[in-house]
């Protein structure tokens, strides 16, 4: 099996399934160690420059200077660490990265609420300038278009798709990972590293649910609109009224949910 | 509407939908912020118990002094703060609670593999000392028991169920949360606070996949058993096998795979 982002599994009787597979990325900025993400592997420099720029360490492609899986061969697994390397002025600022993980600690020790939140997030992402209406019909049809720019769909059960489409349905990208996150973020990534940046007027479609990290990911990105398979949260919905995103969710056999 | 983990939205075309609370949650312990969860409102105390005890910060409840949301009225959103209090003489090892956030850094700078993280967790949560093999009738019939047990079940589509049997599949706890590692520290955090812990013999069920994550969870907890309607992750089934752990996932319509 040559996809490294595939596992043959054994099970018991004899059989054997195809799992997705799951392994630690290490992102380093400046030899800084600043996260560890649980992803497929595959598409790690999308992954990286997409984590780095929605979550607000970057601005652009113009921000780094360099990116790639660490050069040693003495290092073990150094294809599970990418290096970034930011443009000499612009500075790692930790609060600002810190600011938008919501699994580790906060400083606004304030204010701990959704609607702190958001508000937190407006000040680095102001809402869009308008909102993107889409035909409905064009709505419907994005899971399906989505499905056939999956690569590994029904492979296994275990891999989450995320495309961009423009405003007009037309795919730009597509990809595949273990988590929804990921998937997200090698989408916006590869873009990036395309020079495409930011995504107006884009349409983010996912194969899962759409949580209030999804949003705030899609809307750093200044993705125009995002339409979910899945439910959304409530953070999620207020964020996107809030930010002027178009959220379409539960987008399956011909119907959808618009939230407004 | 009552219940705090539900929200009425409001939708284009003057319709609402419900929608699962999504909120965070900072946890504390003994002053120091930990984490903060994005959690759905409710059963607080349950998962702040779970997370601490699944991501090795405390051993049982005998290392917890207090636990209880922030009492102070003059704190903006206390209700979105847990403090939990170490009984004198436990210590916070911050290595091991960074060991376990696989979304921060891991000061296991080498072997930086799925290899080397299952390792690192046997550490402190060996393999089990023997396999615990369900009847397959039962396993069958468990996400039906799981889903009984779901008040919420079908009222949004975006909340994750998880429940902890006994072997002979008598229910023991079930929660439910908008993050699935939320609802499996619930779980393992309300029979903590009921001072049942570890968990051997039990079977832990859960709606959604098994990732690396879940299988970690419960290793640490000692649950016999993980039996999840989704798909595996290539790291979860690896840490599964290798930590003794019985491992069923696919679990729907009276089949399932049995990893081995």
């Amino acid at each position: 099996m040559k996809d490294p982002g595939l596992y043959e599994a054994h099970l018991r009787g004899d059989s054997t399934d195809v799992l997705v597979v799951e392994e630690p990325l290490e992102i380093r900025v400046d030899s800084v160690p600043l996260s560890v993400l649980m992803r497929t592997p595959g598409e790690d420099l999308d992954l990286a420059a997409g984590f780095l720029a929605s979550e607000g360490v970057v601005d652009g492609l113009d921000d780094l200077a360099a990116l790639a899986h660490c050069p040693d061969p003495n290092v073990p697994n150094a294809g599970n660490i990418v290096l970034a390397t930011l443009q000499s002025g612009i500075r790692l600022d930790p609060s600002r990265f810190e600011r938008a993980r919501r699994t580790t600690y906060s400083s606004s020790g304030c204010g701990l609420c959704g609607k702190a939140s958001i508000e937190q997030l407006f000040l680095d992402a102001p809402p869009l300038e308008r909102r993107l209406d889409l035909d409905p019909d064009l709505v419907a049809e994005l899971p399906e278009k989505l499905r056939a720019a999956q690569p590994r769909f029904g492979a296994t059960g275990g891999l989450h798709g995320v495309a961009l489409f423009t405003a007009a349905g037309e795919l730009l990208c597509a990809r595949e990972d273990v988590g929804r996150h990921n998937a997200v973020d090698k989408v916006l990534g590869a873009r990036l590293r395309a020079d495409h940046w930011p995504l107006a007027e884009t349409v983010l479609v996912t194969s899962s649910r759409a949580g209030f990290e999804i949003v705030q990911k899609a809307l750093v990105a200044r993705v125009g609109a995002l339409a979910a398979v899945g439910a959304a949260s409530s953070l999620a919905h207020d964020l996107a009224v809030a930010g002027q995103m178009a959220l379409y969710t539960f987008v399956r056999g011909g119907r959808f949910n618009e939230h407004a």
